[in-house]
């Protein structure tokens, strides 16, 4: 959406309403100042499966570090006839001055541990949790999707790749420019958006579409003057007619007259039809004429289950172009990620969420998150603690089951998972680029449990509680129940 | 994502790689003027559903009327080592002059009807495909989950009104934004979201968090707090210890104190729990207290499945704040609308995608829509021709299915469905405002046969093809096989 190299600074007015009415009473009691903590997280990974890849790290940051009211964000305000003058005032000089500690992007994370913890004074950590969540949510929703794109091509012999085709669908512009940079993170190797190869500095690709060949005399005709124009990097797309009556024959003549002049067929496209049929056949073709390094590009409505699929029937597609599945997520328990953002503790005093749905309680306190490491190498559980690594012995609990516990066993390795990413409002460090963040995505997958990477029914990776934890909650819970009479 | 009034102009890079590498292709075969005719429509209307609410037309004709390439873009496209200099330097002066024909916003709209048609030269009709589909396809499908909400809701003997609370798990600052403006469209009766007030002057919606009752010394207190500050727009969240034994004494004690000082108490907001059972014991308790117009507002992850549930078992909502499957339209067989945009002419001859898939195949020429207004008021069916409205007795027949066919019965009105909106590039008339749009929804939706309006197996209404585009369907796709022997 923006002509320039950098994208414009988000608005604070990017927030709910009754964000800004809080920050507002927060203010005119005296308590915006007070030093709050807020957890990130999400109760139930995407798509019914066992992890998520955790993205838009960079962007949440570059929003805290960037985020200001500008005069037309305040007479606005003024305008709603809500906010008081001194409260307008304040505002105009406000800008997030507090600590985040996170995952680094691109990491394997899973239900209910601390994703970011923003701590901050009260009005600047609530303000920005409508803007956190956006951003978070969904490039968290779409890198994972992307991941499984990827675990589901790469199962093949023949290996295969994702690209990302999935503008005309996204959720307004910005949602498909983020959809093509999350996407990188969960290991797509391009995207067909050029907005968000600008931007982002990703590889673009394409082919060509139906009306290309609808505006030429006959197919062959169209064939021939794209790759005269494009002779290194021209993907033929097959089936405007038909696939292997038409498509195949009349690229097979464009392949040879390609070589001929010392050029290669990069690719062949197909967008309709049985996808694993027609590339077996055409893979045959192509090989049995001479091409086997022109490349089989498959599109229409993919996502991680049909590229399994097309896999199991002998498929033999190189690169999986997907489009809506991959843009909005959408589909096989998608759409959105439901991730929250709670307050844990104010003043030094820890604090909860009770409501009468027990999944839906929040986790009291400060809280830091250890990934254990087995002797294999192979990640084997998360474990929050109030401090220190969790001990041999040490009792460990479900999140949402206090009866479910079991004692840490021996001989695992103990890391501190997250990193303070953001101190006084500015980064800690340079920003990672996105190809940082898609190794550690690549090299995090392959260190989970087979059985966790499964698209159906994985196994759960666990994530406990140490008995720090638990113990704050039930007594943080108990108080609360005690005063109120619930 | 702007702090200024009016939104950024549009970025001519935020399209496929493909349509400019096409476009470099028309330019360079001298095809690139030539007028060119295509249709904007979808297969299968959304969330498996009878209708869509047709939404994004102005936005997407703001694009077309500021789109241009500015000095950023062309250097980026340069350094992308595909494009010459001939065609980098056509770009510069480059601008959309075409016309635009297409139903008006917030219109009910079906399955294979051309919704917005473009008639341009070549290469600017090229560019604009993914940057249309975009910004409609989305709107569309947010107007309609909307729509499917609001008939819910109201189909309560009490009534019932819904308004969009999902920024936070949206796809997207702008895709939040967007969201807000097409449920709107679609009949939402406001927003959380305060950009998106701004930038179409939306009516804003709110209560407070769980944060704000943590963040005082008991909920009670937390409760005074607000209505102090807010004494006549307080709606208090009731679920933060528990509902009933916490959340709703206190709410009666500070609806009583509000009174007393001559204010009233706006509402009561539930977050969790059974939402039928507790706005049924809520609304007892409110109406025993002799508050019977402070209004329950519920949310939680619902729908236009849930809150049909919730009525069913006598829930007595007042407000439905609908979140992330409003603002994502993802859930129930939604996610993307699936719009296309296909070329029927080309320099004033017919053309056709064929494929080997008869659905996806499209139709050739310059369509007419005409909807046809039974004696009592309600649309009939729709009728695409090539010219004037369809006459008693003419055949119609299935657009996917040439065996399916009837003859058109007397005592129907023709309308044609769709104006011209945008001729030489410019707007034929003032942007309509959003209420309009709304207006014409809910008088659409009014005037739909009740079954095609219902959200479950509804009744499928009829767009039939003349007898002129059948003829011209059949005879180019006739010519198309001869030619290529398929």
């Amino acid at each position: 959406m923006t002509a320039t190299a950098s994208p414009p600074a988000p608005s604070a007015l990017f927030t709910d309403l009754y964000q800004l009415t809080m920050m507002q009473g927060y203010f005119a009691y005296g308590l915006h100042r007070e030093e709050a903590v807020f957890d990130l997280y999400f109760r139930r990974p995407p798509f019914h499966g066992g992890f998520a890849v955790w993205a838009g790290l960079e962007p949440a940051l570059d929003l805290l570090e960037r985020l200001r009211f500008t005069g037309g964000d305040l007479a606005y305000l003024e305008s709603l006839g809500l906010f008081r003058p001194d409260f307008l005032t304040a505002l105009r000089g406000w800008k997030f001055t507090g600590r985040v500690t996170a995952f680094r992007e691109g990491s394997v994370v899973f239900a209910h541990e601390p994703l970011l913890t923003v701590t901050a004074p009260l009005w600047e950590a609530q303000l920005v949790e409508t803007a956190l969540l956006n951003t978070l949510n969904f490039q968290t929703l779409v890198a994972t999707k992307a991941a499984r794109c990827v675990l589901a091509a790469e199962a093949s012999p023949h290996g295969g790749q994702i690209v990302e085709f999935g503008a005309r669908r996204a959720q307004g512009p910005n949602g498909a420019v983020s959809a093509a940079r999350a996407a990188f993170v969960g290991g797509a190797v391009g995207t067909s958006n050029v907005e968000a190869g600008r931007e982002f500095g990703l590889p673009l690709t394409g082919t060509h579409a139906h009306a290309w060949v609808e505006s030429f005399p006959d197919e062959l005709a169209a064939f021939r003057a794209y790759a005269a124009l494009y002779p290194d990097s021209t993907t033929l797309l097959l089936d405007t007619v038909d696939t292997l009556r038409s498509g195949l024959p009349n690229a097979l003549t464009v392949a040879r007259e390609l070589r001929a002049a010392g050029h290669e067929l990069r690719g062949v496209r197909l967008d309709s039809g049985d996808l694993a049929y027609l590339s077996r056949r055409i893979r045959a073709a192509l090989d049995t004429a001479g091409f086997p390094e022109v490349k089989i590009v498959a599109s229409n409505d993919l996502s991680e289950s049909v590229i399994a699929s097309v896999i199991a029937e002998g498929g033999r597609v190189d690169v999986y172009g997907v489009g809506t599945q991959l843009a909005t997520a959408g589909g096989e328990g998608g759409g959105a990620l439901g991730g929250v953002f709670k307050l844990a503790q104010l003043g030094g005093v820890p604090k909860m969420k009770l409501t009468g749905d027990p999944a839906k309680s929040s986790l009291p306190g400060v809280k830091q998150v250890w990934r254990a490491v087995g002797e294999d190498g192979e990640y084997a559980l998360d474990v929050l603690t109030l401090g220190g690594a969790p001990r041999e012995g040490e009792r460990v609990s479900d999140p949402t089951n206090p009866l479910r516990f079991s004692r840490l066993p021996g001989g695992l390795t103990w890391q501190n998972a997250r990193e303070v990413v953001l101190e006084g409002g500015r980064r800690t460090g340079t920003p990672e680029t996105l190809q940082q963040a898609q190794a550690r995505a690549r090299a995090d997958l392959a260190r989970l449990p087979e059985g966790t990477r499964r698209a159906l029914n994985p196994h759960i990776y666990r994530v406990g509680l140490g008995d720090d934890v638990a113990g704050l909650r039930d007594r943080v819970a108990e108080a609360l129940r005690a005063h109120t009479g619930a």
